[in-house]
């Protein structure tokens, strides 16, 4: 059974955000002053077959270990798509 | 009030994504081979000052055409944050 997935990378807290304080910057040159905080992060779709949810799961946890995310300075969260 | 919101933009369907296409192929190079789509999109978490929801998101929307997605091309979702 096919099982989808979306895994969110984001940066850990305390680390810079180049894009998103250019990008925060940006907004307030465009007019947008009222915004106070912009952070980017990534998604990565991954659609797998496995026998299980809790088995498409266990190896979804391996990618990101292994090339999704850089585990040192982002955090993941891993949702199951509709 | 603050305002805490998530844009998730992702290319239309049927365009090219040379990051999915290269991280599917590294998955199954590293042995997942039950992998069979990968896709890749950006995060922006946007914190903005507004009177009322309404208008924050209107604002959102604005900042949207105008600088975080390409509208020719990309397709976004804009969503509260808790």
């Amino acid at each position: 059974m096919t099982h989808r997935f979306r895994v969110s990378v984001s940066r850990k807290p305390g680390l810079s955000d180049p894009e998103g304080t250019t990008t925060l910057k940006a907004l307030q040159d465009l007019g947008f002053t009222d915004v106070s905080h912009v952070a980017f992060g990534r998604t990565i779709d991954v659609d797998l077959e496995a026998a299980s949810g809790d088995d498409a799961r266990l190896a979804l946890e391996a990618m990101c270990q292994k090339l999704l995310a850089n585990p040192v300075i982002e955090s993941y969260t891993i949702e199951e798509r509709p």
